[in-house]
């Protein structure tokens, strides 16, 4: 019998508002994220990829989670990043995590050297579950080898899987290779997949996928969603052939500049276009050109108003 | 009239021992760190890619610096490892270290995203300076693209060094590559630039290099030191063949665990050989086939208690 997954559904990788100070913004932040359950996704997963997580410093990190916490986010439906390139502090923010109650964490593997080998990738996360050393964490490993270069082969998820039992629970896979994606639900039927892009969500589910993780879903979740809702349905191909092709229009921008200059748009914020080197924000021309096309291609806005 | 530089020589970036916890060992640090400016070394770059920085806790870093200053290391002679993929702990360590009295720090580019611009790269390290906001400050870039992937654009140089006269000073150049070298050293004679191996040792001193950071100094920086002091005498292409060839002969096996090997074989300390997660140590046999090869072939060995 399949254990019930610990999260599913549509997760976004929350995007980290920039202040005027150039730190991160605990309010725009908070905001934004009560934003997105109300948008239609199941979880959250803070600090990944797309939230400029790692050009973060590790204390503004903390409380960041915190202050989601103290807002009153159900930290159960949290799955905050935690993968440094040192076990030290990566079982750091996995134990803070873990104390404040998150659902689960997503961790990068050591990212600074390359080509490392199985046996040293696996020591590095058996020894941050053996720090941390609690029974409460769950560990999605964040597959992600185009920005990473470094990633998780079968055979290491296999032992991972095998070695914590109940704790290596889950994978996002953000390869972008659906072959893989796809060996890897076939290998492991009990482990949680999530894509990492919507493009591979309604393939996803009809090969026993948890969900999505998606860096799109920080403005478009409540598509997905009505596909996750409804994927078992007669709508599903034609839901997901307009989710792609949405996906296709923003992913031809600079992703996490163009997602910040879309929300700065339709909030008429313009901090939020903000972003952490070494990004830069998407030039005025571009951001225009970007609303104007999806606007007419897709019909896209985002309407805050509504939500609040 | 050029400016004499902050740095010159042999330089190594110092190994970490790790302890039985699987912590950095401070003490047997310190005796490391000691040796290597007896055994040649004009200065130290602790917590660079050999010393395995990337894999250490940000505390544990700081820790161990203060630990090098407090032994009675000057810290004119220290340029620590201070990059980090963050603006905020990239500020973090470099004011640390220039509040110890650091001659200067060592900063690679933020890491985990790939491909970043020359406008997103420049801001990263201005707005370091910025916070750290320090005429103390002496940053010296970290070059090493065949494993940060990120690097340095003539470009770049020239403009930080532009905007940041005084405080951007040099750079260590490991990309393997001596025509990126010397077009460095050509077009900004007045920089303290560093090969990151003493393949280049020679030809860099004839074209105005400031001296070698090298991972083999380690073990080596006698030799190199010799090379350093005699570059313009009859000997000095000699001198450099015979370090070259020792070079090829210790970097066909892995680099970082086969130093930390050949330390604990001649200290006999096995300790010394752990490293920290990716790395995996040295096998025995492998330790073993180095230790012998490097005798027969280059008549290596290492001779703690004459040092002592």
């Amino acid at each position: 019998m399949k254990v019930p997954p610990n999260f599913s559904g549509v997760i976004a990788p929350v995007l980290t508002p920039i202040g005027e100070d150039g730190a991160p913004d605990p309010d725009r932040f908070i905001e934004h994220a009560e934003w997105l359950l109300e948008d239609g996704c199941t979880a959250l997963a803070p600090f990944g990829t797309t939230s400029e997580a790692n050009s973060i410093g590790l204390d503004d990190r903390m409380e960041l989670l915190e202050e989601l916490v103290d807002a009153g986010i159900d930290p159960a439906k949290l799955m905050p990043g935690t993968g440094t390139c040192s076990v030290a502090d990566s079982a750091m923010l996995t134990q803070h995590a873990v104390d404040l109650g998150c659902g689960g964490v997503l961790m990068l593997p050591p990212f600074y050297y390359k080509n490392p080998s199985e046996e040293g990738l696996f020591r590095f996360f058996a020894q941050v579950i053996d720090e941390v050393g609690d029974d409460r964490l769950r560990v999605y490993l964040y597959h992600i080898p185009p920005v990473a270069q470094v990633g998780f082969s079968l055979k290491l998820i296999e032992r991972l899987k095998n070695e914590f039992p109940g704790i290596v629970v889950g994978l996002k896979d953000s390869s972008g290779d659906w072959s893989n994606m796809k060996a890897i639900l076939e290998a492991f039927p009990d482990f949680e997949l999530f894509p990492g892009s919507e493009l591979f969500l309604l393939d996803g589910l009809r090969h026993g996928a948890a969900g999505v993780i998606s860096a799109t879903a920080n403005v478009g979740a409540r598509a997905m969603r009505r596909l996750y809702d409804n994927w078992r349905g007669p709508e599903a191909d034609a839901m997901q052939a307009e989710i792609s092709a949405l996906r296709k229009t923003i992913q031809s921008f600079p992703m996490i500049p163009t997602l910040k200059a879309l929300i700065a748009h339709y909030r008429q914020d313009e901090g939020w276009a903000e972003v952490l080197p070494p990004f830069t924000p998407l030039p005025k021309a571009e951001a225009e050109r970007a609303i104007q096309l999806l606007a007419e291609q897709h019909n896209f806005r985002l309407d805050f108003a509504e939500a609040a």
